[in-house]
C-alpha cells in the first residue's frame, strides 16, 4: 500500500460495503465527501454469497483506493436464516426483529473495519445503518452505534496514545429507502450492479419475496425509479 | 445441540480460549465457578497457530460442553507481528505496546463471543484479560471490558427485548502472571496442554526469547513451580 501523508490519511475512510442498495449508497455517499475510500466486505458464509461479486462490482465503479475481503465463517455460531438452516421469511414483512438477524453481526463487521482502520490510521468508518424502513435490528440503532464509537476509542492502540479518534458515520441513518435511492441514482450509482435478495434462485435471479427484495422494491417504486435487477 | 432449561442457560458461559496461560485459567476458574462452558477458539491466521491445538486439548481436559473454532483471517488487516510480515520481538520487553499487538483483536473475539453468546442465551462471556504484567494492550483494560459490555447490551436483540443482558467476565484482570499460574495449578490444569510462543521454531520448540515466552517462563518462576514445556 502506498505510503501516505498523514493529512491525507485523517480523510481517509473505512467504508463497510456488502454490494447491498444502503451500503453500496453509503460509499457513494463517502466518495462524495472527498474522503480516500477503502471498502471492506466480510464473506461470512452468508446465504446471499451473491451479494460478494456485487461488492466488487461496486468497489470498482467507485473507484476505491483498496477493497478489502475478509473471509470468516459464522455458520458455526449459527442463530439466523441467513447462516443456518432457517427458512428466510417470504409471506411479509412480519413486526418485530426478523429470522434474518444475524447475531453481533454488524458489531463483528464493525470490529473488523476498527481494525483495518487503525492499521490504515483512517479515522472515519462508514456502514449503511439504516432505522427507517427496517427497524428491527438493534446493531443499526444511533444509540448502538454510539456506544460502539465510545468503545472502539478505548480499544484500539491509535486511540490510547491519543494520536487519533475513530468517528462511526452512518449517514442513512434517517433515510427512508426511496431517499437512499435517489441520492444514490444523482451520484450516479449504478443500482444493476448491487444485490438485496436474500435467497436467489439457483439461476441467480432476486426471489422477489424474501424482506429484502420487497423493501428494495417498495424503495423504487417511492422513488419513482426502475430496478434495473427487476426485467 | 441439546435443549436446556433457561435456568441452566443462565449458568452458560462462552469462555474465549486461545490456549495459552490465561485464557486456559480463567476456563479453569469458570470450570471452578460452576459454569457451563462454551469455549471459543478463533482461527485468525496467527503466526503461532499451534496455539489452536493447545486450545483443542485444553478444552477438552476441562469437559466443556461444545468448542467452537470460528476461521477467519486478519492478515488481509496487517499491523501486527502475529499477523503480517513484521518481526517477533525477541530482544526483551520493551516498554509501550508491542509490535505483536494485533489492531482491534479483542474486540473481534469478544464479538464473535457475543453473537455465541446470543445464540445460546448464555449471558456469561469469559476473557482471559490481564492488566498486571502486560499493561501495553488497550483492549485489555477494564474501561474497554466495560465500554464492551456497555455496546455489547445495545447490540443484541435478546438484550434489546430485555430477555438478557451480558456480563463481561475478566478474572484474571488484577492478577500477575505468577497468581495466574498458581491458581491454575490449584485447579488442576495441565500447563503441558497451553501453548505461549509467539514464534515457535519449525520443531514446534517455544523459542524461548519472545515476550510471551520471557512472561511465561518469569510466571513459572516466581510462582515457584516448573513449566511442563520447557526441559
Amino acid at each position: 500500500m502506498p505510503v501516505k501523508s498523514s493529512l491525507t490519511m485523517k480523510n481517509s475512510a473505512v467504508v463497510l460495503l456488502s454490494g447491498g442498495v444502503d451500503s453500496s449508497t453509503t460509499l457513494a455517499i463517502a466518495k462524495e465527501e472527498g474522503y480516500c475510500l477503502y471498502a471492506l466486505t466480510v464473506d461470512y458464509g452468508q446465504r446471499h454469497a451473491l451479494e460478494l461479486e456485487a461488492a466488487a462490482k461496486v468497489a470498482a465503479q467507485m473507484g476505491v483506493e483498496k477493497h478489502l475481503l475478509v473471509r470468516t465463517d459464522m455458520r458455526g455460531i449459527g442463530g439466523s436464516a441467513l447462516t443456518a438452516d432457517i427458512d428466510v421469511p417470504k409471506e411479509g414483512i412480519a413486526k418485530g426483529i426478523p429470522a434474518t438477524y444475524v447475531p453481533a453481526r454488524n458489531t463483528i463487521f464493525l470490529s473488523y473495519a476498527l481494525g483495518w482502520a487503525e492499521v490504515l490510521k483512517a479515522p472515519n468508518i462508514f456502514i449503511g445503518a439504516n432505522v427507517m424502513d427496517y427497524s428491527g435490528y438493534p446493531d443499526c440503532r444511533p444509540e448502538y452505534l454510539k456506544a460502539f464509537e465510545d468503545m472502539a476509542n478505548l480499544a484500539t492502540k491509535i486511540s490510547v496514545e491519543g494520536k487519533l479518534m475513530f468517528s462511526i458515520k452512518a449517514p442513512l441513518l434517517q433515510l427512508s429507502k426511496a431517499d437512499i435511492i435517489r441520492k444514490g441514482l444523482e451520484l450516479g450509482l449504478d443500482y444493476s450492479l448491487t444485490w438485496s435478495c436474500y435467497d436467489p434462485a439457483p439461476e441467480g435471479k432476486p426471489c422477489g419475496r424474501c424482506d429484502s427484495c420487497r423493501i428494495r422494491a417498495k424503495g423504487f417504486e417511492e422513488a419513482g425509479a426502475k430496478d434495473p435487477l427487476v426485467e
